[in-house]
């Protein structure tokens, strides 16, 4: 079953906002087996966005499109979609009673513009929309789908999630086939290193897939299998994984939705210990990573951001002279850094990053990019030196990492330097 | 002038990568004048990706591809201009000795694959890559453009920024019309509110157009104006901007690329005060934006990411028995956070944030997304609450930018209750 997503808006082909609903659209529907066959992003304009109708629904079985709901001017897909379906909008007295309520719990006026919100093209189902005051929209035609949501990512996911992938499912249960992907997350590796490593594909894989998608935060590997039925397909993917794994095993750090700090979190709640972290360049960055992760306050003790040497002397007990003879970025600093915050803590590990993140900061012999990046627990207390770019924001995305993954390798005994 | 941006790769389609290639080019064009006609993305799959070249080159002045050019199997963008525009690959040695002296710094072995890479099509001119190791390529037919870059965003930007901008500026600079555009952004007030606060748009912009944007950090209003000429247009702009400011300045952080915590830092230095900030809820995140900023070591002196109570108690010396009587999460207790955590680092100002960011540590009176946000300098020291909604990663993104944009008004003394 084939499947287009359509993003409507201005803001999206000027660059000014990215296209997260077409990603995470495309990843729900591809999890339950459709064939994305083309994203499209096209302008407020009426004449664009019924070309882009026309040539979707001819070609897919589904068509998803999201954006141009709002109750200001600019907003005309409601209009568009009447047009295409030669329908008319009709109020709908639920929607409005929703629509009215959560204005009201918000403390909006009750205007024509917000009472304009719950009117519905004839031929559609409304969506209910819990975060918001634009109703989705689902309509059927000809066995095909035509399906149309707000544009603000957090309205469309929820709506998306809990109402569309179900009904998707329910609808085309028996045409879809059996495909199953999975990601393995590494980091740390090379894109061509890890290719190497892996040697020849088609031994590995069969008549499976893989792909290679590097970004700063490490390499994902994209494989996809197909199969006579969903236990075959499952059984395909897994003995490849394991394949896989007895290569690059110690590189992986997760699968799928997995991240770094969720993957330590799990590593430091299981064996009941606790962390403290130490930043100076990545301002707090680690931090905030580690606290993304519900639960995180237990194992989670603080993070001491001592971006001037002050305060790292003050709060971390580094002696002035030290931090004077070796330079704030040195293995000997970041040691002392994740030595000090875990004393100070009382927690089992601390762990610690300086660094020089750009575009300043470069002595003649420490250039930007260049990390410490130290970790100490209760046996060893060491540190390890990384060379990233020249981009501030990509060297604390990368820092952050790599700080993650040498907690990762602390608390799995993996050695930092392979 | 029209151009359309080709993104190549099933990671796209799927959804497990974000289309940020995209968003880049479309700004960067548009910001020279170009329209964007649409934005297109297919798989790694030979047909798609020649009939949507056939389609783009068609009907658009420029056409921007990137993506698939890597040195793994499922890279075939190259195969395919090759194919497009009848031409063959020819070994290029500047590129080769660049992509041999690339690849000997990062410690990579040379192979055939990394040698693979200096294979350009002779119809095209190659476009250095100093981030990477595959080039991109600028060809020219038919009075049109046809440019190919990789997909890995930061080799991308770089090559695009530097070589492609300047050299299309100067190629069309005869036809591209006077166009211009300004991003007015706001923050702490909803679309609704602030589009009524406008009254009618036609009063306010004549010929202009104007669109709102609402996202977690606040709403960006795009104004764009057509004029005669460069002068006419940026008069336009800036005379249709001051009408904005009169209604609605007050909201208004700041313009185009600008981010609220660059904002704040450029007052801080203009003033020669500094800043430390006491983080609960939101773990780091408020002073990895501030650090973001080069040049934040001059005004930022730390942050102690409190995370736990006896965090608070011991590192802001906030009376335990306070913390009892009013709870974690209270006006008392941000107040307490940002006077102790201003007091103990002898800055300025202090700044702080607690918080329930979900989905769990609801109390029956405190509810997911309740946060106060204290701040202190040598005349104020005062608290606000704010209820945000029942995301994590939501909640901690807004409470970051309620918090800076507490600390603007703090500094621009703009009340924090309108």
């Amino acid at each position: 079953m084939k499947a287009q997503i359509i993003t409507i808006g201005d803001e999206i082909l000027i660059g000014k906002t990215l296209n997260t609903n077409a990603s995470f659209i495309g990843d729900k529907l591809t999890g339950i087996d459709f064939e994305i066959s083309k994203i499209s992003v096209v302008g407020d304009d009426e004449k664009s966005i019924l070309r882009e109708f026309e040539d979707a629904f001819a070609n897919n079985d589904v068509v998803v499109v999201t954006g141009g709901l709002g109750p200001t001017h600019d907003d005309i897909t409601k209009k568009c979609v009447t047009t295409f379906f030669k329908t008319e909008l009709e109020m709908n007295h639920d929607i409005l009673a929703e629509v009215l309520e959560f204005t009201k719990k918000r403390g909006v006026k009750e205007t024509e513009k917000v009472r304009g919100q719950a009117m519905v093209p004839k031929i559609a189902e409304p969506i209910k929309n819990t975060k918001g005051t634009a109703p989705g929209m689902w309509i059927e035609k000809d066995g095909k789908v035509f399906i149309v949501m707000p544009g603000v990512p957090y309205e469309m996911s929820e709506m998306f999630e809990k109402y569309v992938i179900p009904k998707l499912k329910e609808k085309f249960k028996s045409s879809l086939v059996t495909k199953k992907t999975t990601h393995l997350l590494t980091t740390g590796i090379p894109e061509v290193v890890l290719y190497e490593k892996l040697g020849p594909l088609e031994d590995l894989l069969g008549d499976g897939k893989l792909a290679f998608l590097p970004s700063q935060y490490g390499v994902k590997m994209r494989l996809t299998v197909q199969g006579e039925n969903e236990e075959d397909a499952h059984n395909k993917l897994l003995e490849i994984e394991q394949r896989i794994r007895a290569k690059v095993g110690r590189y992986i750090y997760g699968k799928d939705d997995d991240t770094l700090e969720g993957v330590v979190g799990r590593l430091l709640k299981d064996r009941g210990l606790t962390l403290a972290v130490a930043e100076s360049c990545t301002g707090g960055l680690i931090s905030h990573r580690i606290t993304n992760i519900s639960g995180s306050s237990s194992y989670f003790e603080r993070a001491l951001i001592t971006y001037s040497n002050g305060a790292k002397v003050e709060l971390l007990n580094i002696d002035e002279d030290l931090i004077e003879q070796y330079g704030a970025v040195s293995m000997e600093v970041a040691r002392l850094m994740a030595d000090g915050v875990r004393k100070v803590s009382g927690t089992d590990i601390g762990l610690a990053a300086t660094g020089i993140m750009g575009p300043t900061g470069a002595t003649p012999t420490k250039p930007v990019g260049l990390v410490h990046i130290g970790i100490c627990d209760d046996k060893v207390c060491t540190s390890k030196e990384f060379r990233f770019g020249d981009d501030r924001i990509l060297n604390k995305e990368r820092t952050s990492q790599a700080a993650l993954e040498m907690l990762r390798r602390n608390l799995l005994g993996i050695p930092y330097d392979e």
